[in-house]
């Protein structure tokens, strides 16, 4: 297939860039695998029916007094009065089935939400790396994947999601990339692959990994293809793509 | 040398996120390989006494209806008008010698204009690259590299340079990094060190590289060491640091 014939793929690194690059895209794919995305992601195997992302937490209570299961997260701890975060683990209960769950995270759901102004919403992680790149490939379209970043910065575990998506699309044969994000990101991958915890550990000093101690976490949040949902946002909420 | 008893390094990728980044830091070098940080470098290693850098076309025109050498660059073209752009090749001319030039650039000057507001700012290239980390090896300090990245993106050459540096000032026992993008940066660097030209030129199908048809410039820009000259915004001003 020409150059010209494909779809495109790129990576963007933080919300804060999004408007540099929201140009040319039909969707988003956003990424918070620290641990907005995976959260959902793994609510939705877990039986939940529909997640509605808000940006502040004044939002969450506000649905939370109306009666609705309310999770919020700020600085990688469930606020005080909510009875979720965003651990996965919060949501492998039979209490969340059926439910609709309103969810405020730190980079996640601002994310989303940035994005789903202007564009059509996926949800990516790397529990359900497999399905989106499915759906991609099988529906190709101009895609851009957000990573959420860590308070609008940079970080590896999103990057190196979003360098997953777009090496598998890239070997498709459907998609091509012109960004020099999106090379970073497919090297990054590379070099992480084999072992992605592993590399996260013995690369990042991050302050913010080992204060949070959160190791059975961060290991689910970095195995591969637990689930086959592919969450979309449709009407003001997230709900699973059929 | 205990962790916390080490400066900081760390790399930011792009002007756009400067804001999130500017606490703790001493001082920012900023990078801007292609061409703007390399062109400041060789015109000083030609010669030039001093460099005005200012971030908008109209502001290199005032000057220049002043009398002075005035270089003015947008999207890799010199400005009509303006007998100088970003080549370094610009500059390796008697007629620059002991003058002082003011210069405008797409991304570079803005670059060092955002951070010249509140931090002591430095120029970084690779073509000087030993003298940054040299002078920063000798006299530590907490250092923010900042990349120039392509029209507020990030860009590989800028983060490469960047890493290189990082890379070199972690060795040296002195300092210690905690964000990710630094992490990334040095990773991103020990993919090219071998060869930066072929690396860039076999990783990235960037238009803006293959638009511009630039070898020679690029090749240049991407030779480390060929200048030991430091320069540092004082005053208003790009000088020599003495």
């Amino acid at each position: 297939m020409d150059r010209k014939e494909k779809y495109r793929v790129e990576v963007c690194f933080s919300p804060d860039e999004f408007d540099r690059y929201k140009q040319e895209y039909a969707s988003v794919v956003a990424i918070d695998v620290l641990r907005a995305t995976t959260a959902i992601c793994a609510a939705f195997e877990h039986g939940v029916e529909k997640i509605i992302p808000v940006s502040t937490v004044e939002e969450a209570e506000a649905y939370r007094e109306k009666g609705y299961l309310a999770a919020a997260e700020r600085n990688g701890q469930i606020v005080e009065g909510f009875a979720f975060g965003n651990s996965p683990y919060s949501y492998m209960t039979p209490e969340v089935k059926g439910k609709t769950v309103v969810l405020t995270t730190t980079n996640g759901t601002r994310a989303i939400n940035i994005a789903a102004k202007t564009h059509k919403v996926l949800i990516g992680s790397l529990i359900n790396l497999q399905a989106v790149i499915d759906h991609l490939t099988e529906q190709p379209e101009n895609v851009l994947l957000l990573a959420s970043g860590w308070q609008g910065k940079f970080n590896l575990e999103d990057s190196i999601c979003a360098g997953a998506v777009t090496d598998a699309l890239i070997k498709s044969g459907k998609y091509m990339s012109d960004e020099d994000s999106t090379i970073a990101a497919m090297f990054l991958y590379r070099k992480a692959r084999e072992n992605y915890f592993g590399f996260l550990k013995a690369s990042s000093h991050r302050r913010r990994l080992r204060n949070l101690n959160l190791n059975e976490d961060i290991k689910y949040c970095l195995t591969p293809n637990q689930t086959e949902v592919l969450p979309v946002y449709r009407d003001g909420a997230l709900v699973i793509l059929k």
